[in-house]
Formats: C-alpha cells, sequence, structure tokens
C-alpha cells in the first residue's frame, strides 16, 4: 500500500568537524521517502522554488515514489537550512534557516490521494497537520513528527493534532518537554494520554523505544563505525517505519517490532554520509542483511523458569 | 562453581533530589557479590574496620557468600563514601571520600581461592589487581573494572593488568578516555588491542554493550519507572554477569548474552532503592522473570533474504 509523506524539500548546507557540503539535498519528506520507498510506494507531498534542480527531482522522482503532491513555486526560493555540529554529533547548531516557499506551504493531497491508509506528517506547523488530517477521508493510520518549536509555540494546535494521530514520532528531549516529566518510560506513558495509541521515542545514538498502552519494544541504534552526518536520521527512521507498516499492512505487535528495527537501520545508512547519499541507491536485500544483522547484535532466548 | 569477588566494602552516604541515606551499606564487592550469588557461590575478599556492624555483615555473610577472606581491621574505621545525585542521575557528586582501612588494603587469597577458575577484580588499585592476578594458580577467567582516576595516575600498571584480563568492564566516558577515541565501538576496539578478549562497556540508563573480535551483543537498559539510585549499579551488572557465566561454566556467545541480561537485570534491581535494599532478598526466579520480560522488549526476529 501506498504512504502520503507530508513534509520539507530542502537545499541543506552541513558542517562537521571533517567535512562539509553546500546545499545537499534534504528535507523531512525527501529522507522519509526514499526510506520508506524500499518496501512500499510513496505519495511525496512538498513544496520547493524555482532553483530547486533537476538532478535532486532525479533522486525523488524514481519508480516507488510518485511526486504529483510536489509543488514548484515560480519565482520562489526553495527551503534552506544551514547547520554545524561538533565533536559531539548531538551538539547541532542552527546557522542559517531561510523558509523560503516553505512558509506559505499550504500542502493540498491531490483527490485519489484522500482516500490512502497510511499516512505520514512530518515535522511542520501543527495548523497544517491539522488541516492534512482534515482533508484524509478514509480513516487513515497517521503518524506525526514534531519539535520543541512548535510544542512551545502551538501547544493548543498541537494537542488537537495529537488527538487525532495513531503513533507520534518524538525525541528524547522534546517527550520529556511535552510531558513534564523526567524518565522517558513515564513521558510516554503521559503523551499517550494526550491521544496517541504508540508513542516512539527516539534517542538519537542511544537508540529509540515504542510503547502502547500494553505493549514496550526497545532497541539500541546500529552501531556504526563511520559515522558522518545524523541530519534527517529521525526522518529516515520514520519513513522506513511507516514503509514497513504499509507493506505489511497491519500494526500487529509483530510489525511494530519489524517497523522499529527497519527504521533504526534506515537511520543507520543515512548517518554514514552527508544528505540521501546512502539511502538513494539501497536494495531491499541490503537493508534486510544489516536487519538481520542487528537482530543478531540483540538476540537472546528467554531463561527456563 | 565459584567467584573470586574483590572490591571494597563501605559505608555510603547517598542524596537523591527526594531522599537520602545514611552509612548504608554499599562497596564493590558488596554490590557485585550479592549480584553473583544468586547464580554462583561466591568468595568475597575485602576489608573493613571495627565499626562495621554486625546488621551489615549478616547481609553479606549467607550460604552463597563465602566472607573468610573479609578482613577486619581492629581500631580501623571502614571505608566511607558520600555522594549526591542530581535530577540527573549521571550527575554525580562526590562530597566525601574517607578511605580509611581501604587505604592500606593488601587483599590475600586464602590459600584454597587461588585456583579458582572465575575472579571478578573490582575497581581498585591496579597495583594491588596485578598483586591479585600473581596469587592465582590455575589460570583462572578473570574480570576487572576501573576508573578515570587509575586511567589518569596509574595508565603503567593498568596497561599490565589490561595484557592478563580476559574482561574489562569500563563505563562509556572511561572508555573513551582510555582508549582516545569518541565512537564507542572504536574505544572498546582499541581496548580488546590492550589485551582483554572482552570489553563490556556500560552506557549507564542507556544499556551496554560487549565487543570481542568477533562479536559484537548490544543491550537497552531495563526499563525502570521507579529508578532511584543509580550506586553500586555497575558492580552489580559485573556481579550479576559473572554468576551466570561462572554457573554456565563457560564463554559461549550464547552465555555472553546471557550474562549480559543478567548484568542488566540485576543491576535495574539495584538502582530501584538505596544501597543493597532490591538486590539482598531476590529469588532466582524472581530474577528469571524479569529477564524474561526484558527479552519480550527486545526480541525480533530476522527477515527472510
Amino acid at each position: 500500500m501506498s504512504v502520503v509523506i507530508v513534509g520539507s524539500v530542502a537545499f541543506d548546507s552541513i558542517e562537521t568537524p571533517d567535512r562539509q557540503v553546500e546545499k545537499a539535498l534534504g528535507g523531512s519528506a525527501v529522507y522519509a521517502s526514499l526510506a520508506a520507498s524500499y518496501q512500499s510506494s510513496v505519495r511525496l507531498v512538498g513544496v520547493v522554488g524555482e532553483d530547486f534542480t533537476q538532478e535532486y527531482i532525479d533522486i525523488i522522482d524514481r519508480k516507488n515514489i510518485d511526486i504529483t503532491g510536489l509543488e514548484i513555486v515560480d519565482g520562489g526560493k526553495t527551503f534552506f537550512w544551514k547547520g554545524r555540529y561538533g565533536s559531539d554529533p548531538n551538539e547541532r547548531e542552527t546557522l542559517v534557516t531561510d523558509l523560503n516557499v516553505f512558509e506559505n506551504f499550504q500542502p493540498v493531497l491531490p483527490e485519489e490521494w484522500k482516500k490512502s491508509k497510511w499516512v505520514f506528517l512530518a515535522n511542520i506547523d501543527p495548523g497544517l497537520q491539522l488541516d492534512l488530517l482534515g482533508q484524509c477521508e478514509n480513516d487513515p493510520f497517521v503518524g506525526c513528527d514534531t519539535m520543541n518549536f512548535w510544542i512551545e509555540g502551538k501547544p493548543k494546535v498541537l494537542a488537537k493534532v495529537l488527538e487525532r494521530v495513531n503513533v507520534l514520532f518524538i525525541n528524547d528531549s522534546e517527550a520529556r518537554q511535552l510531558s513534564g516529566e523526567t524518565g522517558l518510560i513515564m513521558a510516554a506513558r503521559e503523551i499517550l494520554k494526550m491521544g496517541p495509541e504508540i508513542v516512539v521515542v527516539k534517542k538519537g545514538e542511544h537508540g529509540a523505544f515504542l510503547l502502547t498502552e500494553d505493549f514496550l519494544f526497545i532497541t539500541p541504534a546500529y552501531p556504526l563505525e563511520n559515522f558522518l552526518d545524523p541530519t534527517g536520521a529521525g526522518d529516515t527512521f520514520a519513513g522506513g517505519f511507516f514503509g514497513c507498516l504499509a507493506a505489511a499492512g497491519d500494526v500487529k505487535t509483530k510489525n511494530l517490532r519489524r517497523a522499529m528495527i527497519y527504521g533504526t537501520v534506515l537511520a543507520s545508512f543515512a548517518c554514514e554520509n552527508f544528505s540521501v547519499e546512502n539511502i538513494r541507491d539501497l536494495s531491499l536485500d541490503t537493508i534486510k542483511e544489516r536487519f538481520n544483522r542487528m537482530v543478531d547484535f540483540i538476540r537472546v532466548d528467554k531463561e527456563e523458569i
């Protein structure tokens, strides 16, 4: 089945202690769509300016990604982000954020996409997320991401979004901020009370966990020896997660476990290079091989009692 | 089989944001011995002063723990440590360290313990660790712990210890310090080159991993909702790890996986209360039940390729 993915399509300039890249392909919808596309077809909704390059369109316009929902604004400029990472990749400094055409983004689902059963709303204004929820006609399974900026700035609208989504992806510090709880399991429990039936807390290099009312799954991050750039890792995680679920067609716990590992594995590929370099030319077999190596790193049998 | 455990036996005064405790039973040998004793018999080597209480002796002098090696120094005072934790339990401030009788600790293995096959040398002066290695007569499987104080202060003696031990337990920041590597997998690989055939890197609330030349196992921490005090968690981990291996009788990868989870589970009990309150009256079945819950939190099947 298809996953509708709504988010940013961007130029990213990134500095790490050793290397840097200028105006690389980025944006939450790009990372999530590429990650999901290895298991599911994707319907991408986003906006770019006239300056967006054909080279980058060619990367996302592929067999499993339908870019009918990518608006190109005449005379407009594409969302531009510039950031710098320290030797600790958790220390991220934003140097430039030019919203450009993203500032007036009013995403509209193409008519035949409104009945989609799987929808991922990446980190955008919760007002837009709410509007998109209103455009869906078929009671889809909806995931959303958010960030500190909206938790502080638009808490009421965000609360309405949370009442209506099935899964929230959120990082550790934002989970604490949203819930007011320090312990992450407690924080996730509080967030469940706000609406989502599933909360996925992303902890970067420390992995992630998924909590429902009666189910908990925890995974470490995939161990990387050639870590380069964490930009987009969270969106890649969510895309890999959604691609797995849409392909499976349900959210039974067995598939939630699989989705968490697919998300983890796809995110690990993303972190090994700048931009989408390492997630644009994967094969499902390559992804599954890393999936199975990950299972070897974490598997243990139960004890007899 | 028996595990010889050498380390501190102490009075600990601990402050957390909500609660505090005065002169509670503590010390690395105490935590490790109690944790190991649920699966293996333990031979404890340590030192206390005349002020050590019968109440505390009664806690460690139990069926599976032989305290023949616990020296009581007439007129001496027991090692005393006082510390304070912030709302982030990784922020630990040491308020008082009175080494007392521990300052002149010269551990001697009782004659019949020298042939022991399993030995855990908790975090003590690497000179003493080296001396104890010399007392062992039967090529035992030896684990040791260490800390930043020795990495900085006695690097040459520590290097000699590392050449002779089988497994090093070390926390994340100390692994970085010892190896000069930022990435923890790379750090552990560098430490393997220093001698140990197994390195266990402890990451507190973020879990732990075990690396050998050709094997990697990663586990999250057990998720706790009533976390109170991390004091002794690392020693409890090592004790649970060793108790499992000594009971199994070998270090095959299947048992290394089990040992990592036993360590994780025992450490989780330790963190739920002050001192050894939550690890002194467990049953092996209670431990195994949590072990199996942990497996449920992390298990996932391989994908077919």
